[in-house]
């Protein structure tokens, strides 16, 4: 889309992860034009990871002179506003940061800055730029060290009452059961979390001999990783093949809560664990058939997200286009 | 809220039910004005139906001149331009039905008509002259013969993809529970359905010769009510109490993955088993707290809807008012 001057509009999107920081020159008519990646350090705190973000934005902009604003994916909580980022997980030393204003600290010309959680960005990434775009509502599920998500409404983020919606993780799907990190019983996460999923794995495997994980994983098949149990499924290991399906009919469960919750029947996984394809999504396609009300059980599709984790940093750069829609 | 001429804003809203319809004359600025009960007589089909509706509409058109339109919530599926309703359960012969189509050849004057679900009417009804009214956004939970719920977001019915959002009664809290009518294991309506709780209530107290239950029900406890289990509760049931208890436990649940994944932490609780009041809200506060993540678990509530029934019909009206608004 050109603007009103006829050039193209640009927008810098930022994925701010605990090991690596992603950035994207993103055009809004020809997608991703530029990408750099940077160790995120956490380590040395807030005020390095900063200046590493504002490094990032000025290589774009001194190339650029017509960048329309910054939008940031961040892990933490993300207040109403868009503008700071409270005590995210991995990021040692953040307590409530405005973004914005400390990249305005940093760059000659201050540039319109939105933060918002990282599992929403990559949704709406997703939406604009990856297999979310056949959707114009859709969940994005992603499935990687816990179990994240983020509602994508009529192409925008459903962000709830405060800006914490999509916590697709920590819906139970079983009163009563395993407890992960947030104390919910019989969270998805509990079942389908890196940690979680390796153990299920590992006792599900241990006393089947013949399995190909024995020959891959430690001895006592403790890190037991999704490319393991997939590269297992791809060779016919009926033991990789049956966790992969314990996983997708667990997932097609909570799936089919949200359906007669949300009547949007759409699904996008992305992460690690998405990897795994129909070894995990078919059981979930089966699993999720048999979840919801009759009424709403046409047009139910759950597709593997094919951008892969650039959705993110594209999602980002995206807030700022729908910004400045919004406020023309 | 007047108009431009300085005249009161008017609607008529509808309740179809299958036992009764329960019309009201609806002021923006002072609610309900006047209101009407009729007998469905849903055996006679739908034309008797349909004219027994249009009139109602009439008795309140010939007063008042100026009413803006007709709402009308009703069971069934209704399509997303609010205009037909499909196949409703407890209204035998109706297939596709166009409500507003089927008035207008019934009354002298055409009026502008839209049809909302019944649940969803509800609560577009209690966020603007019930419990609701404390909240701009909210789920609206309805214990009845079954468990209805609607979704208010920003003051607005949140509608899904086709209309058909708000299905709470068959969001799972068990994957491998018991089952319901909509064949999804686990289903809150296997829980907290009139027939399901009242078997639940039956075995809880079979053997217990000393609850106040024996003395109200039939001797093998058959037919045991939400009303009969509130009475015993206030008269300091034990086992009544427990009952209710359990059901509160798992409302809880439920609610509980709701504002995990939507971010909305309100809840208005309506329908018959809604009258136990704090003997069922209580423990379902309890179990809901123990359900959300720690950084949503602020500002959580559950209201009894103190509308009652009359929530429906307004709701329906103000359906009216909220659509000539938008087209202003």
């Amino acid at each position: 889309m050109m603007d009103r001057m006829g050039t193209t509009e640009l927008a810098v999107g930022i994925d701010l992860g605990g090991t690596s920081i992603k950035a994207a020159l993103v055009s809004r008519q020809d997608g991703l034009v530029k990408q750099k990646t940077a160790h995120t350090e956490a380590d040395k705190g807030p005020v390095h990871v900063l200046d590493t973000i504002s490094h990032l934005v000025r290589s774009f902009t001194g190339e650029a002179g017509d960048v329309l604003g910054v939008g940031i994916g961040s892990p933490g909580a993300i207040n109403w506003e868009r503008t700071t980022v409270s005590r995210p997980p991995n990021l040692p030393g953040w307590e409530v940061v405005n973004v914005g204003d400390e990249l305005a600290k940093r760059l000659d010309t201050p540039l319109f800055t939105l933060v918002e959680n990282d599992a929403n960005a990559a949704g709406l990434g997703s939406a604009h730029y990856g297999a979310g775009r056949d959707f114009s509502s859709f969940i994005m599920v992603t499935l990687g060290t816990g179990v994240g998500g983020a509602i994508i409404y009529e192409n925008r983020i459903f962000r709830g009452s405060t800006g914490a919606a999509g916590e697709i993780g920590h819906m139970s799907i079983d009163y009563e059961g395993p407890i992960a990190r947030s104390g919910v019983s019989g969270a998805i996460e509990a079942y389908l979390g890196q940690r979680f999923l390796s153990r299920q794995a590992r006792y599900m495997l241990l006393n089947r001999r013949d399995s190909l994980i024995h020959q891959v994983a430690q001895p006592d098949l403790k890190g037991i990783t999704p490319r393991m149990l997939y590269d297992a499924a791809v060779s016919g290991d009926r033991g990789a093949r049956e966790v992969l399906e314990w996983a997708g009919h667990k997932l097609g469960r909570v799936l089919g809560s949200i359906v007669n919750l949300l009547d949007i029947r759409k699904f996008v996984v992305g992460g690690g664990l998405s990897g795994a394809g129909d070894y995990i999504l078919e059981p979930a396609r089966r699993s999720l058939e048999r979840s919801v009300l009759p009424a709403l059980s046409e047009g139910l599709e759950i597709v593997q997200e094919t951008g892969g984790n650039d959705v993110g940093m594209l999602g980002a750069a995206h807030m700022v286009f729908q910004h400045v829609d919004e406020h023309r």
